[in-house]
């Protein structure tokens, strides 16, 4: 292994005596990301006000930041851009993929999808009369015929972690004319995304989770390059013109990924993401997927030997699974307040499922070691039968 | 007057011997910002990780900074909320409103109105089957008729500086039986916005003008009540679900304004506009409005008593104008690149549009007088003839 996650384990200032366990939902903050935003806004927007959009290279942030992210999921330099949200780049997508074809109507996606972009898919199949259809997580191959116009999934599933086979089903996709829209949300950062090897059409992601740009950080697009100068966006901004500032009356798509563009990028957000990319300069894809398998493995095998009152939510099999590992408990909720409470921090999922992310990046073994330990505990002496365990307040 | 602008001043720390006029593009960085977003990310992000959410209050952030923005556009709390661009929310605010007028099919704007309202509009009328019809501004009263659905208009003019009459052209809008979209991208915090007195249907907004937010910060969108729970945006999200962590498999709108919300917040960015909002707090409009027609009023009144060369493009009755001032000029791009040489900053705008912004928060007579001493030398003695000024960069 070339990678040194002690190395990249030192970016990360986490507070004293944490478990992080909760990267899959929000990263924590690379040391360096603070300074640079403080930077950027007392150097750049304070001192060069409206001429940073030239002078700091503000303007071309969104390709500068995409092209790092690019190689992480296994796509080539200018085929990704930055901006907005998830929910808003799976729009983009998923209109453009359909608007390539235009003969068919139904989009497919599976019960296992994060529910934003079910509602993203049932917002734009009622405006643009298409159809979402949802089935179960096993039924997708089977399910793509030669009616669907686009396939829409979350490569890994953000309860159970199961992770679909990318190059499989876009082949079966392909097979019967459809298009591919893969959501990377709990992919990017945390396992082997290898898009151009698996021929996908189209891809999203967000980078608050795995690449710890932030809370709300911006998302990314990705484009097949075949497809870059034919996929027309619904959402059609200034920023995605082919020359914004000529004023033109009339929306002119600009050449390849940089239509996806759409307003005025957020480029304080985009900072904080930039320096949070640092960290994986160093870093391979494969070493990052064998830890990542170390650490989940371990964990599953550990929590088994000792917490008999949890039943494993992810599959067993480390191929079909990505970074993050679920166990149902029936009081899940109380019991993950208690974990959090000793400082071991993962994540509630209704309605039953305790959900816990590894991240090569500053997650190791002593984490696995304390995770298995504290829950181990916290069950076996009943700790999470408390009152005040068993108010729930939402939480993301 | 009651407000204190030179109060309002100290807020900001502009560059020594800069002359800022042109916080109508990007206001500058309110000194609070920086320690406000470096708390923010060090003892938020960093020590709280994901509880966060709930215990530093990031959830309800976007519904917090809305309510302070509320005040200064002449709507009610509660009534707006934060996120994503002004293109999105312009797209969120015209489709609602389309689709409260199924039977109609045109979307009314102007050749005034930021080309990236048009697009955004000949996008949606191109997926849902409507038709964006781009009048001349002093027409676009006589062209609400019957047949039109959604009035879209960018309130004052990012050219010339016209200010629509939003009272009226929205009574007719109504009478005509279409609803109304204002884009306040050149009104908020520079004008006396006063949208419930104008019974306005929907209105966007962007906050890196004159409200100061940093560059690309999010964008707000105001419903009035009476459709608050009747529209039904196109771009449905998670976080504008009515029970987002249930998880539903369908989208069901949450009540009121909270549906336009979209995906996760940008934290840090809304973070950096809620400090820049403080310097709002003592600011009445009212007097907001008599000192920008002031400032407004002495810089026509200079430049046209010293520069011959430029001819005013913007209306002369300052009750028909906002607070920026254009003056034309064939060699504009060339004479903005020699003020701003001498720390005078405007902008240009094609084709020989030099662009000037005055707001009230950090711009005084002092400013105005530079401005026109500055403007006055460079055309009288041609100081803008040289050839590194001819060469056009693209700036925003």
């Amino acid at each position: 292994m070339m990678t040194d996650f002690s190395k990249t384990r030192q970016a990360f200032d986490l507070p004293d005596g944490v478990t992080y366990l909760d990267g899959n939902s929000l990263g924590p903050m690379p040391v360096g990301a603070a300074q640079r935003v403080a930077r950027m806004m007392t150097e750049e927007w304070s001192q060069m006000l409206i001429t940073g959009w030239n002078k700091a290279g503000w303007y071309t942030q969104p390709r500068r930041v995409a092209d790092r992210i690019a190689r992480l999921v296994g796509a080539g330099p200018g085929q990704v851009v930055m901006g907005d949200t998830l929910s808003i780049k799976v729009f983009q997508a998923v209109s453009a993929a359909r608007a390539l074809r235009p003969d068919r109507r139904v989009i497919l996606s599976d019960r296992g999808n994060f529910p934003s972009d079910l509602y993203v898919a049932q917002g734009l199949a009622r405006a643009v009369d298409a159809e979402l259809r949802v089935v179960e997580p096993e039924e997708v191959e089977a399910a793509i015929t030669k009616d669907i116009a686009v396939l829409m999934i979350t490569e890994v599933d953000y309860r159970t972690g199961r992770r679909h086979d990318m190059k499989a089903l876009t082949r079966k996709a392909h097979e019967m004319g459809a298009l591919t829209v893969w959501d990377l949300a709990h992919s990017a950062g945390a396992v082997d995304v290898a898009l151009l090897d698996a021929d996908a059409d189209f891809a999203v992601g967000c980078t608050y989770k795995y690449l710890n740009g932030g809370p709300g950080s911006p998302a990314f697009i990705w484009t097949h390059p075949r497809h870059a100068d034919a996929a027309q966006p619904i959402l059609q901004g200034w920023m995605g013109h082919r020359a914004p500032f000529d004023f033109d009356l009339a929306y002119q798509p600009a050449a390849g990924i940089e239509r996806m563009r759409v307003g005025t990028p957020p480029v304080i957000a985009l900072t904080a993401l930039d320096a949070a990319l640092d960290v994986w300069d160093d870093v391979s894809l494969t070493d990052l997927r064998a830890r990542s398998i170390e650490l989940t493995q371990a964990f599953i095998a550990g929590v088994e030997a000792n917490c008999p009152e949890v039943v494993l939510h992810s599959p067993r099999d480390p191929q079909q699974r990505g970074s993050q590992v679920g166990f149902r408990h029936p009081q899940a909720y109380a019991v993950m307040q208690a974990l959090i409470d000793q400082k071991i921090i993962g994540d509630f999922r209704a309605p039953d499922v305790l959900r816990f992310g590894f991240a090569p990046l500053y997650n190791g073994l002593d984490d696995v070691a304390r995770a298995v330990d504290g829950l181990t505990r916290i069950l076996r002496d009943r700790l999470w039968d408390r009152e005040d365990y068993m108010q729930r307040a939402d939480v993301t």
